[in-house]
């Protein structure tokens, strides 16, 4: 008889943006004429960069031919790729990560939750609340949770709060907790973490001999010149932590499909037995068993984003979404809104007006002026009375949306 | 401190391909001037078809303009490809699948790992023996053996073998398994199995409550018109049965990266208090949670597979292929070899010359013609003795490779 996994009958409904999607749905089927603007996911809108179209063109007419076909590729993403990455989003800031420690892979979602696979189920888990859910349902899926609460939350998880109490900067742990994930700039509230904080988690990971796994999917959104781009530009964090990166909203390729990993080489973990065990080679076995590397297409749609156009063409496209930010930044503080975020970040959170509840306020906005956001609750208990907008929209939608909003 | 997944410490020496290319790396840094044929990675070689290639020149230009740009999709792929496969793979030969019930992935290799991510760990697993090392793999990973034994193969998995003794026909175990891998037409070792046939597994799986993982990765290249391509031509194979599909083989899209997985609405599982769990939620939260979708382009380029040009290219690549296959039997025959496979699958299957395991008859070949085949025992222990050959490969490196084995 076959036995199904049943750490999946632990998960409260839906995850987030379905049901956001499910109650979008039942809304304009209803409201036909409706004119909603979408500012709920994280989705980029602008077209994709022409330089990595070009080089996505190039290498389909390579693909058309004998000489120039191109099938399994490397699991771990071709060498030109990692090195690029290597280069410039690394070494010229002073992190010394080899192409080698570099992982190609289909998607930030896909690497924060499957690296797990290579992590003990006997590790103790924090997670910063509100937090981005695909990494506490992955927990919740592998059997590292246990129950959930009346109140949304899992038992066995930490859940470190960032909010207004703490300047949405989370406080250490006090007990030990082996591996901690760390989200900067943060989704969902924006906040940032300079280097001298974020150097206390590195010696904190340190310590306790933890891993961090740091997600920088929005780098590139960082303006102020003193906030970290990567974990590694702080000492000791090649020895704490993996970090993930995604060409998802810096070249607006949610829809093409790239991101990658960074494992360094020497990183450890510990078996049962205390025995150091190197985590690289366990992530590469992972990934030569369990994947099949990227499209040879997509890659070299990434590898463009490098190139002198390419990173032009990033460039204004990061320029564009900041503009969106500090509109709807200023016109909601203008109207009264308490707003954070959306300075370093393409997400402005703010505080949902008293006596309603996060999902109330979803619910008022879709059906007053027909404007989707997200629920800051959906991203845990800490977020309940906040609100996330997303600022990946056309100008005039932002400008629209941000007009109905203060109108109301 | 961070405890690693010490299941991967069971893991035998690398995963087989990179184990091989490891090997002809090594000799090529050797002898420069080598001219090597590789038949060893069931990879194509032949160009990606015109329909293909054109539909993703025009996504390309959809994705160049803010109308036709495209964020994330449905992780579950985009409808218009699930219902062209729902279609033209399935109720155009008599299966009822629907297009709710097919998943789009970005290759066959994570489904049929990622597929235990729904599963109890406490299930008892059969392959075949010999079988794609990624089946029993990535059991290995997820703690489902026991250590690995002297000869290979690992405790607590039940191996079936095929092999000439039983005409490559799978025995049906005698005790209760609870999940069944099975790949027809057979990787590696190209026998194929009738419907009568399939249909006893099937009658197995719904007597004892058993899950069959039916990889038919290889459909394309039936000739025989009483072969099955789709375990769902059986009947009750929708209340025991999951199916893996892909583009790869037909299509030539290993380097382009899209696959399909099947799993019909009323699959059951159970819980541990014997409760009925539908497999479809499971996995669609799975792939909601840990998947972020293919990549537009890529689906686009699928969609044409199944147009009219799109159809006919296929059909000519796998002609080409088979055309190979027929010519490598032959002279390997006429040389006194005893093959099997290649009249319905891409694969031969020959028995290595006596005296000779299977690596030693890789390195015969590397070593003195340049030829690059798979190892049987590099597929399990009942592979010892035989030796998989790709025909996958242009028509003048097949005819090269064959000159050279029955001259030497």
């Amino acid at each position: 008889m076959v036995k199904v996994n049943e750490n999946y009958l632990k998960l409260k409904a839906g995850y987030l943006f379905p049901e956001i999607a499910k109650r979008v749905k039942i809304y304009s089927q209803s409201n036909k004429s409706s004119d909603i603007i979408k500012l709920g996911i994280g989705d980029v809108t602008e077209p994709l960069p022409k330089a990595c179209r070009d080089a996505m063109r190039k290498a389909l007419d390579d693909m058309g031919t004998t000489e120039g076909f191109k099938g399994y590729g490397p699991e771990q993403g071709y060498y030109w790729l990692r090195e690029k990455i290597s280069e410039h989003d690394f070494i010229s800031r002073g992190c010394k990560i080899s192409p080698d420690e570099i992982f190609i892979s289909d998607g930030s979602k896909c690497d924060s939750s499957n690296i797990l696979d290579i992590l003990g189920e006997d590790n103790t888990i924090a997670v910063t609340d509100p937090v981005y859910p695909v990494y506490v349902d992955s927990n919740v899926m592998t059997g590292r949770t246990g129950d959930s609460l009346k109140n949304g939350t899992y038992e066995g998880l930490t859940y470190l709060a960032i909010n207004e109490e703490n300047q949405f900067l989370p406080k250490i742990p006090q007990s030990k907790v082996d591996i901690l994930y760390l989200c900067f700039p943060n989704n969902p509230t924006g906040a940032t973490i300079t280097k001298e904080e974020l150097k206390k988690w590195v010696d904190y990971a340190l310590q306790n001999k933890s891993l961090i796994l740091f997600d920088a999917a929005y780098e590139a959104f960082i303006q102020d010149k003193d906030i970290p781009h990567s974990i590694f530009e702080i000492e000791g964090a090649k020895d704490c932590a993996i970090e993930f990166r995604s060409f998802s909203k810096n070249a607006g390729f949610t829809g093409v499909r790239c991101a990658y990993t960074v494992i360094p080489k020497n990183l450890l973990g510990f078996s049962s037995k205390n025995e150091k065990i190197k985590l690289w080679p366990l992530w590469n076995r992972r990934q030569s068993t369990k994947f099949n590397g990227v499209s040879y297409i997509v890659q070299k749609g990434a590898e463009a984003v490098y190139s002198l156009e390419g990173k032009k063409e990033v460039s204004g496209l990061i320029d564009f979404y900041m503009e969106n930010a500090k509109i709807m930044k200023n016109k909601l503080q203008n109207a009264g809104y308490t707003v954070y975020g959306g300075d370093n970040a393409p997400y402005i959170w703010i505080k949902v007006p008293e006596k309603m509840t996060s999902w109330d306020f979803f619910d008022f906005l879709l059906q007053k002026v027909c404007v989707v956001g997200t629920p800051g609750s959906g991203f845990g208990l800490s977020g309940e009375g906040y609100f996330r907008l997303s600022a990946f929209n056309s100008r005039s939608n932002v400008i629209d949306a941000m007009e109905r909003i203060i109108n109301i």
